[in-house]
């Protein structure tokens, strides 16, 4: 199988595994990934049924200027979102948007997912983010390309690291997320459902939500990230680089 | 097929739909389909589970007079609802009742699903309204063509287009939803649920409802539906008369 | 197949059909089946899984004494609760306890579930009640026999109809349910739960439950039973002592 | 099959079982059941998916001082804190650790599981504890074994018995639980998650838990476990060594 194809094939199942883990109902969401060598995006296109959707179906768009560069579909209308990222961010190889329930939920109560405990801890270093609301001329005008302007400006000016922080909420809108590769990204949108779920839950029995200390929250992210991980079968932890088929 | 066979398994299959999407427990739903130029409506038959229906069990009503026009089975006891809002709306061709978790505990707390979100402006434009609660007299008298009443009683009330707001909440008794085709009509049912889900959650975290900004409304609305629509693979946004059998 | 065997298959069909539905977990609930000719219960084996159930490992109870009539298996633990119903309601052929998640949960915060819809009106004539809890003495004496006596006082103290409100909360414990049929029972067992469900959610947006007035109580109840029904394809509603296998 | 390779299959089957009763998403959990005589605990590998786990790849660790005896695979990062508590308490044969969406979200919220029906005392005998938050001092030493440490820490200032308490909350991180073998741990750790899911939805109807008395506590445990039990098939309750493949 040529690289192409592989990319292919893993950006289809990587959006079929947003349908498997729960986190996209309909057509409601989006996985990309990039070939950084050529330049080249590969996402879903838009509006297809995931039950109809072939490796040839996904959408070649030129991460320079997002011109389509084969077939007659069309790119997913998040795309200008997911290129902004890519443009900006070039050591992630994957990104995921869904409107899934519980994530989105937080989005649009317009509130961070604070890290109340490991499970939190283990991926994100610190809070899920949220963005500022777009202004109107912000959506009237380049919305999808802003959507991904406001949220480069929300790690700017939080000064976040975005393979520390792989994920963040739109206000009023819902969770984008990123890694390494594809199926890494699908792992933190699974991930940030759980912690919104948790966070949802959490707060029918306190009255505010708890923080863990900062030395806990290095504890777990360093235990499986950097040099001295050690959860996982790789020195260093898991490798993010290796494709997972069941994420 | 005919065109007759072909809807009464359109109708069949969006009933069963109900059931794979989590929106119908037991037999506590019905979907219904129009036959504009025959004047026909084809509706679920009362009480029959969902597991041993067939296409002939669907029950042909006459659009004018409500008269079962073959068939040994009674019609959803809903019938006279979902006439009076095809009588009423001549560019709808599917309507969808269900009893569904979420959007009947709003419709039973009595209160609008309020637009929080983007998810929620792809597809209404605006709040998923809730009716008035019926009289005493309304619900002794012709109580399911009241319903009907009092549903385009909202509509007119609230200056509403039933193309831009595709469903509604009936106080102390669930969502009503329709659309061009009784596939949308299921879709929209979905919609409304997954949007009541999300109501309950952020209900968890904040204290009040946030709206959405009215031009994101716009934005998010016009971005699917309408001359301007660039979600989908049609110009013009998704084709609504098409019929999709995996929705 | 005899009387005997049919029932025997029904029972365990009926145990079955609850971990289906998600009413319960484990091994956490039972349902039984009275032959009234006979004076015999047939019940669930205690503390046997459900996957290796067979009909022959329903246990015969005998109503008078609450002997074992044949097989070397105990009954349900729970067997002399459903005893003391069955002597107490001439009218009911079928009894199931869960603990399922919503309605167990309800039962535990002590309260009743408020009649505040439609879903809620077609099954039940009023709130669903929850029992006082049992006193020490109570506990610690007869313990089953006297969980079916405090139902027992609350529907003669509160002038239910256990035909009209087929279950009930058992406090700090669960909930009870009743039928025609077992197959009825079960149906009840999950109408509590999607009940229990939508009142919780409604609490998350509503300051306090609203209750149905009585008018819409009686026209959903006689909608669907007594003379007067025109739910179902049967005159006078959904025959009910006809079985259902699915549910 | 040699002794080995049935434990190597139990831990193996406990770890699948975890997931298939939606305990564990991804890789987050971990079962072990313990060779006393041999002094070899067997335990999931670190960071493996679930679905290419064979018995082979149970990682055996010797209980005395945490190495690994054979295979090239890490154990589970959670290593240390399973051999606290086997070390411990000499009769119990199974652990489970998970970050289940709503034991987590209690110990995130840092308070206990409260007592509050029938179904947590057929397994609790009271509440389910939460442990208090390590200090910094702890979670930078050997953190896995100080988790151990104050778990056990709240086991002998509460005068708990591990044998009538069969879990835990550790505050801001998640639910540990046991058994006599690695099945009971698996029960134990789904009866933890439905009192913790029972806990949060009756707090959306109730202002504050409710506990249930002394002698209900007393009556259910005793019900189902020691000399007087008459739960299940067997004198005594059920017999807690024998394994059960389908928990």
């Amino acid at each position: 199988m040529s690289d192409e194809q592989e990319l292919r094939r893993r950006v289809l199942q990587a959006n079929l595994d947003l349908v498997r883990l729960g986190l996209v109902i309909f057509t409601w969401g989006n996985a990309s990934a990039i070939d950084r060598e050529r330049g080249v995006m590969w996402i879903k296109p838009s509006g297809v049924d995931y039950a109809r959707m072939t490796p040839e179906d996904m959408v070649p768009v030129k991460l320079e200027d997002g011109s389509v560069l084969s077939g007659k579909l069309r790119p997913s209308s998040d795309t200008a979102t997911h290129l902004a990222l890519y443009r900006a961010w070039p050591r992630i190889g994957g990104i995921v948007h869904t409107h899934s329930e519980y994530a989105t939920s937080i989005a649009q109560a317009g509130v961070p997912i604070p890290a109340q405990g490991s499970t939190h801890a283990d991926y994100f270093h610190g809070d899920v983010p949220v963005t500022r609301s777009l202004t109107q001329a912000e959506v009237e005008g380049e919305y999808e390309a802003n959507t991904g302007s406001v949220i480069l400006e929300r790690f700017v000016q939080g000064q976040l690291d975005p393979a520390a922080v792989p994920g963040v909420l739109v206000d009023q809108h819902g969770p984008f997320s990123w890694g390494v590769t594809v199926e890494q990204a699908v792992m933190h949108a699974g991930t940030m459902e759980h912690l919104a779920k948790m966070f949802v839950h959490a707060a029918a029995v306190t009255q505010r939500p708890r923080r863990v200390p900062r030395f806990l929250l290095d504890k777990h992210y360093t235990r499986k990230h950097g040099p001295k991980a050690y959860y996982g079968q790789s020195p260093g932890g898991p490798a993010p680089r290796a494709p997972r088929q069941d994420p």
